[in-house]
């Protein structure tokens, strides 16, 4: 960048995402990065007082570059953030998925000797592979790729017929997409990825072991063009802006990649297979389909049961050959992250038991049944539990805020993901943060705050009164963190979206509370989901605990699995046409339902027996 | 181009073929060319004489373009010729062709009529569509493809559910390949193409009719990397000489595609087929295999049974998602124009009869047998049946002298197939050519002058004596046609190894000459061939002159039958497993038979009782 260039612009044209709710005017202070090295030169405002500068933080918008310049961006904008994984296959425990956790994937390597021609076995070099190749399978046909064919002749002669070839092969029809000669093959790596609204992320995985390699998170791009789907769609709908969501998700995508394979060490172009999942209009935003009919009535979408697509044709930086699978949706609004979460629970192998599964998302989705049945409905829970729309929020990475304590003299405890200073809380802290205010009685049954002993703890700001979680000087971004009661009537909105669909869905299908058998959670609220404070706050019925499951990511979890065993795309295929879906925004029921649930953690308090405990 | 080019330069930066022997010397005289209109400044040249200059001739080495300049390339680089053509289906006889003339092509418009969605039918648009798809046929699965997928949801909704699909069925599984709004179909397209070593023949056929709209001929772009398959495969063994041969017949295809569609007024984007038929290192070119195998003992090829090829992997200005069909070659000398041009005769009809089947393309091919069997092998004829190797000699073109006859008194007659000034003579004007001038007694029985009463007829020129067929004032290039003892060994080598091969062939089956009951005739000769005076030359059999038919460009006719019905792909792909292929190279008696051969008819003129009469 020249010199004279805001920062904001520099991270515009970087195409990274940082918010400048004013429009870049150093009026609102929600640009705020921190200078790491280099040389800049900026000017006092309002939104950011003068000892945060002297500490070297900076409004991007009114900060010019002058020379090499190194800065971070603010917590929630925080870009990739890579966690080292060393999961292996064998850590999968059969009786807790619901599908095959045996190695099958549908791409996969398969070493051959190819005996070099003769004028006796004078077959052309590809019937002599498709002979060699169909001792290793059932298989019906082969066929090859024409990119494959080109380099067939050279890696068959160059070390004695030995060759390596990958094949995709999805039932009795295989197709060889590549080969190398024998000895020289790099793997065959996969990759399953989680599209959310919020967050993507993604596992790397040895296709010959099923190990997980690396795991790499990072926000949606899109995060800039709208924080639900619905503002998604409406984006989509001007000229241009299609294509702009989907490069955007695909950069997101292959930017996870490229840290992945660079820490992993290997090529993305030996990535032959992506297991996809993700809700309905993040999978049409991929594949660049126009998402409008997904919000208009009758609600239909381009395709549910995505076919097989080449990663080339999406943009996908991977291997030229690879396949990308994208997990089966129900609907417009239960998409493949649920078909995909739901393989990673136990619900279908029992026809007895009855289970509920929620993923509370920025969209969320429940399903209730077993082996036999299965119902499913969605709501709008927006992106709180992920970091959205709460100032103080953050997603669940390094800096998060993960658990909090209220002591009875008013001292705030907490801890921090990577045990450092805080940058934010993600939402299994603030949900333990609601319960905390509640329990001691900082805020009332409606979520407002309450005259108390310990008055220290609120303090104003521009946005009025807040209770103070910690103080700028002990914080990653010099700002105190603070929950306003703006804050807190958005966290107890999405809670209640997420009740009342639970209550209605149960309804739907006869049944009470404490007939489901057990309940498996997924989201993104991070590693330690406290289901005692979820359930003071109403956002958990109140079971007995041990009905409780928490999954974490569910959807990235089915979409490695889909990765792992052919089998489970088949599972899911197979669900997606057989769930039945029920439509809560036609139901006036759901409404009552929702206003019922806006109180902590409910008006009708015979619903949570041990809140008065 | 820039003033001051000379119009060989121009001409090479335009990758038009122009033979220049010498270099761009202006010493031979063969990079003549005839200047339509336009400034240019020339030098005299002993190869070009100063009328022919001042009648507008000019050699393309010493002649600069000075302003806008049009130039007529000589008769053998004469460059695409079209005829159009208004061949319909049911001209198709199925007595006479081995497989099917129904209209069944494996790529198919489908107009369908889509219910659009409703809350009560609010499956996706993809499912709608395939239930809507499963009514038109037999089909197992239905998939889709991406580019069409992006297209489907507005395809739909444009004209009320109506909508024209192009699918691709090449068994129960079917994938959509193109959707627009109903109404909005331009019709879908396909090619036949017939890829020789010295032309290139294609057919541009109305799939939803099976008519042929136009048919374009023209010369392979790789002539100038050499005239044989050995020197082309030799050629594309040096670095980036594989691709530089792919590119040309490649443009050769476009440039034929490009005029074939201008005339017919659709868009090459309407093709969506593409059946392809050429001998096997052709079709290693076309696809950019290297052919270095095919003729490095034991001469095996990459591939026989090309899988379905997308046209845009190899270059083809053809629909993005065009799926090209080669046919299958028997091995690397009998290649996929045989197995075609088999399907083009009625030998695969029938169990009684035996027949024989004659390629004399630059690489001569033979087939012997019925529907329950067949024998093949490959000679190597060389091009002059084709209009190569021999100076006068060219394509069957505009032009192109077709017929010859000798008066007694030493007069030449010859009709030209546009009726016009000759430029050459094509095969068939060769072979009578040969045959008057051995029935008149110019030439003795090894291709030698022999002393006779018209003795004007001969000629000098710098390639020694010559027998004069027309003066330069009467042809079109202003030189006179002439054929020399060279271009008559030349004729005799070709018509020798092609008898050579038919006679061994029989001895390999131990059935005689006059047990063949009907000999079907492929070659690109010319529309009249004379079997009398092929028989008289010795390039026949002397056999009742019934069982002879002369079938012209089989190879092409056989992509067209390909084209028409996805039955004769399968009935090609069994014969190509099913033939069995006698090697001539490693045979010794083939020399003897050759040797034999080089007389005209024959050294054992026992064979041609017929040439005694």
């Amino acid at each position: 960048m020249p010199a004279g260039t805001t920062i904001l612009d520099a991270v515009r044209k970087a195409n990274l995402p940082l918010k400048a709710a004013c429009g870049g005017e150093g009026a609102c202070g929600t640009c705020v990065v921190k200078i790491l090295e280099g040389t800049y030169e900026t000017r006092p405002s309002a939104a950011l007082p003068e000892h945060l500068i002297k500490q070297g933080y900076a409004l991007a918008c009114v900060t010019e570059v002058k020379d090499n310049l190194s800065v971070d961006l603010p917590h929630f904008e925080e870009f990739y953030i890579r966690t080292v994984a060393s999961f292996r296959l064998e850590d999968v425990k059969t009786e807790s998925i619901s599908g095959s956790c045996r190695l099958n994937p549908v791409v996969r390597g398969v070493e051959l000797e190819v005996p070099l021609p003769s004028l006796e076995d004078n077959y052309s070099d590809l019937r002599r592979v498709k002979r060699e190749l169909r001792k290793h399978g059932e298989v019906d046909e082969v066929e090859c790729e024409y990119s494959t064919l080109k380099k067939l002749a050279g890696s068959i002669r160059k070390n004695n017929g030995a060759i390596s070839t990958v094949i995709f092969a999805p039932g009795r029809e295989w197709t060889i997409i590549d080969v190398t000669p024998g000895g020289e093959s790099k793997g065959v790596y996969g990759v399953a990825c989680d599209i959310g609204t919020t967050t993507v992320a993604l596992n790397l995985v040895n296709l010959e072991t099923g190990d997980i390699l690396e795991t790499a998170i990072g926000l949606n791009r899109q995060i800039k063009c709208g924080e639900d789907i619905i503002s998604r769609i409406n984006y989509a709908g001007k000229p241009g802006r299609l294509e702009e969501l989907h490069d955007l998700i695909v950069a997101t995508i292959n930017n996870l990649i490229e840290m992945a394979t660079q820490d992993a060490g290997i090529s993305p172009a030996d990535i032959f297979y992506a297991s996809v999942s993700g809700n309905t209009t993040m999978i049409h935003l991929l594949l660049g389909l126009d998402p409008r009919h997904i919000r208009e009535e009758p609600y239909v979408p381009t395709v549910n049961r995505v076919p097989f697509v080449p990663g080339r044709d999406i943009g996908l930086k991977i291997n030229h050959e690879a396949r990308v699978h994208c997990a089966p949706a129900v609907g417009s609004y239960v998409g493949g992250d649920i078909t995909a979460g739901l393989l990673a629970t136990p619900i279908l192998r029992d026809s007895e038991k009855v289970s509920m599964f929620i993923d509370a998302g920025t969209n969320g989705e429940l399903v209730i049944g077993n082996k036999d049945w299965q119902m499913t409905c969605a709501c709008s829970a927006g992106p709180a539990f992920e970091g959205g729309g709460v100032r103080c929020g953050m997603p669940a990475t390094e800096g998060a805020i993960e658990t909090v304590k209220i002591s009875d003299e008013g001292k705030v405890e907490y801890e921090v993901i990577d045990g450092k200073m805080p940058r934010g809380i993600c939402g299994s802290g603030l949900i333990d943060l609601l319960a905390e205010l509640l329990r001691h009685g900082y805020i009332d049954r409606q979520g407002k705050f309450k005259k108390v002993n310990t008055p220290e703890r609120y303090v104003q700001n521009e946005h009025g009164t807040g209770f103070l979680i910690e103080e700028g000087k002990n914080c990653y971004w010099g700002k105190a963190l603070v929950i306003t009661e703006k804050d807190i009537a958005t966290l107890i909105r999405t809670k209640a979206a997420v009740f009342s669909a639970c209550s209605l869905l149960l309804k739907n299908v006869g049944l009470a509370f404490d007939e489901i058998d057990a309940l498996y959670i997924a989201g993104g609220f991070g590693q330690h989901l406290n289901i005692e404070n979820a359930i003071r706050i109403g956002l958990l019925p109140d079971l007995e605990r041990t009905r409780f499951h928490y999954l974490g990511n569910s959807s990235l979890f089915g979409a490695y699995l889909i990765l792992l065993s052919d089998n489970n795309r088949k599972i899911v295929g197979a669900l997606s046409e057989k769930i039945t879906y029920v439509e809560l925004n036609t139901d006036p029921a759901y409404m009552n339902e929702y206003t019922g649930a806006l109180f902590l953690p409910h008006t009708d308090m015979t619903l949570f027996p041990s809140a008065d405990a």
